[in-house]
């Protein structure tokens, strides 16, 4: 397995760092992980860059393993015991030059042989709070935000986030969309609802009695009204970016930061033009991420959230069932099931609400429409029914999250609005369409895939009442 | 070339929106502006949607033209005079069911025939603050932030903006580069300067002697620390999104929320490591908005910022120069130009300076590495060089904006960095990886390629001191 022919020397170099080297005279090809370990450069002279996962040196050999974040798995490395060394420890940031070989163990298909390894980043083993070959819980790891990204869990996590971002922006240029970048300091309360950050210059330089933008400012909750604005010139656009809620609670449904994918089609007919757009999106993306993050979604399924591929394979099977809000006080109503907040017709529906109605539908994603008037936002269009007033309001729920997306159709009739908000109607004078639109939770959406429990370990550095690591 | 024989009737309907319609009893396929005018759908019953951009009544015909964003280009409606009506006006909203056919016309290639036309939404000519045929300023547009999107020149902007964002997505996944969140609030200040925007919930439920985070909060200025995090287990990470700075300013040059595109690089050598990525990116950007949105980058061009295009174009032909900062000193101070900045070494190269340097290397981008230790933050490395003490930083230069882009490799050596900042430390500790990154100011980019003189004209909702409309 080690070519023992090959000449060796050792050198020491300052600073506590420790290299040492098999002569090699070929200029070896850089490979990423992910690269080695699909097989490309067999046969070949290669330079593996990453960090130790584990050491396990024997008498005559020693086997490394080492990843770089290309993938979820790593490179086994083979040399010879001389190249061992005392700093060659799980966690240290290696450069390994060899040649990449077919592996004689059916546990990995290729390995490389080494040739060379540097040891480009000492880490002290005792100090490093994560364990060789050690599970840690993701309550464990939420206490290092700046390492946990070492860790397969949280790596696995990053990359179906990226994946799971990509897939949704290419769904959306696929379908004719113009991406917008809303701002993320607003002068609106989109929701008119309390729980704003307020922005404001920090220091002494500042003058405390005059606003920065000459008036109060603040972080956004929605990019709504911006893509309302596009609406009127573009008939699809969408927004995907963080917004913000200053909800002084330390739950694990709330971040004070969050991503949020939002979109505005115009010339609605029918919250059936929504209910498309979230179905496909869901679909197209969820499908995107199974099928390019194997490896990373199976770890969830596997190890962290066990018993939830099936779960998704479901949701994914049938299409989304539609019930409108009466249909589902209907079946609160018929229940055996004991809330603890009310069932009556013209109340909100809480969580316990959403999940029941979830199981019911066969713990598939649902979607609810045709909301009472007074529950939903002045901009929600009125469906001017009687007795029971309601606006064309949709939310769609989920297994294990609840609420993942809220739309509507929005009111475009100049008359209606015009006894609400006097700054929303200089939209609404020029060519106004109708349209509606709606927002996604992307952590929430990340919940709902990989069945992650906490909001806090779907996003790189969570944000919440108390809590601002980093 | 409009069909007569087709039986009409019209109708009115209340509520001041009025409706003529042509009998027609085939459902119409749904078609964008841009797909119908590239000739999809020809000869087949169609329905577009859109805003008209002009009216023409002749004696027997209507001549509109009807925009709906997806293309800088709006497709010809040509129907009988019966179908004019008062609301058909510059700017209101139709919608337009007919028979798509070649134009007996060079000037477009395909026409709608009309046989219903809808007004959707209404919109007074009078109160409209843009003319019909009429070419308004970019300064004059910027005071419409909520119509702007209405125009040529804007809608052009919005559609290269997301085009190039697409491009620069697109460049990292193909070079094996993860997304990453970094977050907006942060409890740290990157820079280590001033201007900084601090975040508190506003409202009266607020505790003034608490911090919402238990810690001072502020709008992020960088997300380098959070990519140098993640650059510790991923080797190549990027991140892109919205940046802040409370800069006093009113100046064509800045805004208080701006767009950064920002990567970091595990395992570097040399500064080349990271000018090969700026320079790649740059390239690989501008020849897709180049090749994806050739009517709308014309416009510019011809239109907006005549004689541009040989500047970008001369930009792509070569390769891109790399001066030493020493190098750049002894061409100012060889050249015969008065600057009003000192040009001595150990000075900052100002505005003037880059421009001058930019246009002494043939007008294209120009790379400046190695400037001294003391001008750049302490995260730079340190070239350990004599007598003149540099670091290993770069910047990025191009014509009319000057830098585009600012990176360095950083100090991964640990007793090198301990004498400054302690906070930093722990990510030094564990398998630290010699690494480099840099920043590129995404509304630069597009004033780069576009020759837009003002960063305002750039960005769909554009936050400087005293302006935060929207």
């Amino acid at each position: 397995m080690f070519q023992a022919a090959v000449k060796t020397f050792s050198a020491s170099s300052g600073g506590g760092l420790t290299c040492i080297r098999h002569y090699c005279k070929k200029t070896a090809r850089k490979l990423r992980v992910s690269e080695a370990v699909s097989g490309a450069g067999l046969g070949a002279n290669v330079k593996v860059q990453g960090w130790v996962r584990s050491v396990r040196p024997q008498k005559a050999n020693l086997f490394l393993h080492v990843n770089d974040g290309s993938s979820l798995q790593s490179l086994q490395i083979v040399a010879s015991s001389e190249l061992n060394n005392p700093s060659l420890t799980f966690g240290s940031a290696v450069e390994v030059t060899g040649t990449l070989k077919k592996s004689p163990h059916h546990k990995q298909p290729v390995e490389l042989e080494a040739e060379q390894i540097r040891v480009v980043g000492e880490c002290n083993p005792v100090d490093f709070p994560f364990k060789i070959k050690e599970r840690h819980s993701l309550e464990y790891l939420r206490q290092f935000p700046h390492l946990r990204c070492r860790t397969n869990a949280f790596s696995s996590l990053l990359r179906i986030r990226s994946e799971a971002t990509t897939a949704i922006h290419s769904y959306f240029k696929d379908n004719g969309f113009l991406q917008i970048h809303t701002p993320i300091i607003t002068s609106n309360d989109c929701e008119g609802a309390g729980e704003l950050f307020q922005v404001e210059p920090s220091g002494p330089d500042h003058d405390e009695d005059e606003n920065f933008f000459s008036v109060p400012a603040f972080l956004t909750v929605s990019g709504q009204l911006h893509l309302e604005v596009m609406s009127g010139a573009f008939s699809k656009v969408y927004t995907f970016g963080p917004t913000f809620r200053a909800e002084n609670s330390q739950s694990r449904r709330h971040l004070a930061e969050f991503y949020m994918v939002e979109a505005e089609v115009s010339f609605t007919q029918s919250l059936e033009d929504l209910t498309k757009v979230m179905e496909d999106m869901f679909r197209s993306a969820t499908e995107h991420v199974l099928a390019h993050c194997v490896e990373d979604v199976d770890l969830f399924h596997k190890h962290v959230t066990p018993g939830h591929r099936e779960i998704v394979d479901a949701m994914l099977k049938r299409k989304f069932p539609v019930i409108t809000y009466s249909e589902a006080i209907d079946i609160l109503k018929r229940s055996s099931e004991k809330f603890s907040f009310p069932t009556d017709w013209g109340c909100d529906l809480q969580t316990e609400h959403e999940k029941y109605l979830v199981k019911h539908c066969g713990n598939i994603p649902v979607f609810v429409t045709d909301y009472p008037f007074n529950l939903k936002p002045f901009y929600a269009r009125d469906n001017q029914d009687h007795p029971e007033h309601t606006a064309a309001a949709v939310d769609l729920l989920v297994p294990g999250v609840g609420e993942l997306c809220g739309g509507s159709l929005r009111e475009e009739r100049l008359d209606l609005l015009r006894v609400r908000l006097e700054e929303y109607l200089d939209l609404r004078r020029f060519g106004s369409v109708p349209h509606g639109g709606f927002g996604l939770g992307f952590e929430r959406y990340l919940q709902c895939v990989l069945g992650v429990d906490n909001i806090k370990d779907v996003i790189p550095f969570p944000r919440s009442s108390h809590s601002c690591l980093l």
